[in-house]
């Protein structure tokens, strides 16, 4: 990594995990932040009957929050200082029951556009050794400017 | 409403309501449920800063969350005794910032089938006397049968 | 209706026949619009083997090449004078196989926004005198100002 | 390739291609078979102005036909024998106006599950040397058993 890749990775680290930290849901759910990078950002969720559905499994609500949290940074990382970022649609694939002891996220860009920009997230569940997804988003994120209360 | 009717909407509400119980999710977000009749689920977060975003909005995780379970419920209410419902995917739209006192999805079965059934929600902001549109979501529900474990 | 309304729906309707009647795509399949208001455009398929799918259904991009353009249109029929529409996502869910003389696609506005609309468009088998739901569509339609080569 | 690998491959060859055949919209958008393997899939439409779009462009349906078509394919291709594909539900992202010389949709399974699998596409235009990313669609494909009528 050059000089100038690391204060890149300083700087997104430090954009993302400030506007982080003023999201009340993640605090609610437990989640937490993983591995970040220019493009790409992890989050992670541990399993409890605090974020389940009916029948034990991780809620889809619950799934569904952290994916779109990680496909959202995923693309605020992308943008210049100052825009913030808004989901204006994502749809989720469930593809299995979200069973594990922590479920992890990890967004990143598919095409970064002027306005908006279309991330991804896959889901797994996590069970000791054993990795499996459990879902598939896609998510338009789009780069709010010069709306001085939307940014990050 | 015949006495058949009565019958039947009370066996759904207490179906929905026992279910709904066991989602540790809602009670940690704090939603409750609505009005409920067989194919329409209502239910109702209050806004705070526990399910809020970065800029202060409700998070459309929690917007998602509240919009999957009442189609989900929705979906339910039309399926026989015996069944349960998991979320195969769903898509949501945001069309406006969730800023309100209260937030209420309205989900509703579109198409009921054997195996699958296409329901939406609608999420509006309540802000004293004034409902606002915030989010629309269309959700593929599957039954599951004679799956001991998935049942309501 | 009023004058006014009746020159806003001519208008409308000059707008809408004008740039479907450059969509290569509609003249290949078939396609004709119907019904046209402000909010609100309907597109018609006839049936054939020149637009099945394996089965002798008619094709899943064929329902969904209508009910884009059913919803684009009208997003585009609410739009100022000079914008151009693009699609920039849209979703379908496929309830029942599309069997029947014509193929209807009603597409309607459910938020306009400045950049980005939310269209939705049903569409139906139609068989003589029955008409049953085989799909629902939900888009973002985008509003492309000033480019003078993407104008309706 | 072992022999084992190289007679499935020309099942699977076998398979899509018969199935193809019998898709009228593909003959009547002029969109041909392209790279086949199991589990991916690969369709490929010249651009013209008979599946464009008001601007010129190729048309959102027509570019959703042929990632549809690709993805189901895809998913075909893993199913057992006597079953049939149908598709569920898919939603597109379009990020860039699919200009160039030929559209060039490529599919392949994401998660095949015993009734449903997710398959996803990624469509290109194609000028020349560049190509270039314009699409982009998840799907459920729905695999069908028993249904005499509804075989690959």
């Amino acid at each position: 990594m050059t000089n100038e890749q690391a204060a890149e990775q300083a700087r997104v680290e430090a954009r993302i995990r400030g506007s982080f930290a003023k999201q009340g849901l993640m605090a609610t759910l437990g989640a937490v932040l993983g591995d970040i990078a220019p493009g790409a950002v992890e989050i992670i969720l541990p399993a409890s009957s605090a974020v389940s559905q009916q029948h034990g499994f991780v809620h889809a609500g619950a799934v569904s929050a952290i994916a779109d949290t990680a496909a959202g940074y995923a693309a605020l990382s992308l943008m210049p200082a100052g825009h913030g970022v808004l989901t204006t649609e994502f749809k989720i694939n469930l593809v299995a029951p979200a069973v594990g002891d922590r479920i992890i996220a990890r967004g990143r860009v598919v095409k970064a556009g002027r306005t908006l920009t279309l991330a991804v997230a896959e889901v797994f569940a996590d069970r000791g050794a054993n990795q499996k997804l459990v879902a598939f988003l896609t998510a338009t994120m789009m780069s709010m400017q010069e709306r001085g209360d939307i940014v990050d």
